[in-house]
């Protein structure tokens, strides 16, 4: 892990830009650090960090306040990584079928969805392990948002995710449903009522099968990228119940 | 509107019972009410406010640590007001086809709910005139929990009610879901996910119908009568948003 810049944000904040295996990430990390800091993961659609820039600096300001640090790094074939030609592939058919009106087969999410969170996986895992090296680092460790076939399968792998705060605003693989069994950590599930490029009963059924014992459901109006604030202000009151 | 009875709790909250054209109620106010508390009524499940009493108490001691004002009245049938007799018929055919595990129709949810409903509306809006008069109480006025098409009805007819908190856990008549249609206040809407007495589905289509274009739906674990703690301060944190 290397540090290829940093800067303080006005609200003290200490942005780091940094490269892990030539993969680009930014970790953010409180104004004031007494002790080791909790760590949240920032999880987010596959439109590149650049673009996603405003969003995830606001989401880590606000954790910030609360004393988390947080940390995210680029998808696979997003940004300036290489594109995964087969995903890129599917990305054409996704949009050929929802102009032709026709539904979005099972085969056609499995191809949107499955290389990118294969690759993903074992990337993010090396990013905690980077991280958490770090004597600024404490745990333990959240995941936020994004692909939330993403958060699915590294709260089912990675045993030092403690809590997860997942998005329901992505296609779902089947496949994921089984794994979402499996997974027993807190969750807290933001979901967009109104969001009409989202499987609604989808995003229910997986809800229903996470096998989590505490389980939350949070949906809301607003449309894809109109998550009211209070909704946020209620993932960060979720993180403060579970990571620290 | 009489007072019958008062007491200070441990608190500081101000208790008083009342009864009001011969039907009891509850009024707590905070301790100190520097101006008019904004007010917000509690609804409950037809089991009696003695019953009710514990978990009307706490949800009353949380609010007026908001400085809220809250009040309650006995639902007709319930307590020590007069039997419904159309509605005990009801209640013995409910309890005759979950025995026989048959579905229960809508002519019975009709039963069981209707008249309940159509004689509570015009009872809680005389409580609001009275309670509204009384110079601690200032407005605007939210209504929370209790059988959810109470609160459906009372949030399209009554212009006084500004936000309301509901709780998905009772049967819901086919004309309340027209209803939902008409109400427009921000909604907060409690939906127990694994309550095995209640119609998920049902709880799901109504919270599509309502109007209203800031709508909430919690979804949680833990039973019927096992809403978390941090739900409930959710919705303490809605009325703070909304009913101040």
């Amino acid at each position: 892990m290397r540090f290829t810049s940093e800067q303080r944000l006005d609200d003290g904040v200490h942005e780091r830009a940094f490269t892990l295996g030539g993969i680009p990430g930014i970790l953010w990390t409180p104004a004031s650090v007494p002790a080791p800091a909790p760590l949240i993961l920032l999880g987010h659609p596959p439109l590149g960090l650049r673009g996603m820039y405003p969003r995830l600096v606001d989401r880590a300001r606000r954790s910030a306040a609360e004393g988390f640090a947080t940390a995210t790094i680029e998808l696979p074939g997003s940004g300036d990584r290489p594109r995964l030609p087969a995903v890129e592939r599917a990305r054409a058919g996704l949009r050929r079928v929802r102009e032709a009106g026709e539904p979005v087969t099972d085969e056609l999410v499995d191809a949107l969805v499955l290389p990118l969170v294969d690759q993903a996986v074992p990337e993010w895992r090396a990013a905690l392990d980077a991280l958490l090296s770090l004597p600024e680092i404490g745990g333990p460790v959240g995941y936020s948002g994004g692909v939330i076939s993403l958060g699915v399968r590294l709260a089912v792998v990675e045993p030092r995710i403690v809590a997860a705060g997942l998005f329901a605003g992505s296609f779902v693989p089947r496949a994921l449903f089984e794994e979402a069994r499996r997974v027993t950590v807190p969750l807290h599930v933001l979901l967009q009522w109104d969001d009409e490029g989202n499987d609604r009963q989808a995003a229910l059924d997986l809800f229903d099968a996470f096998g989590s014992e505490e389980k939350t459901l949070h949906a809301n109006m607003g449309g894809h990228t109109g998550v009211p604030r209070f909704a946020g202000d209620a993932v960060t009151e979720f993180f403060i119940r579970h990571v620290k």
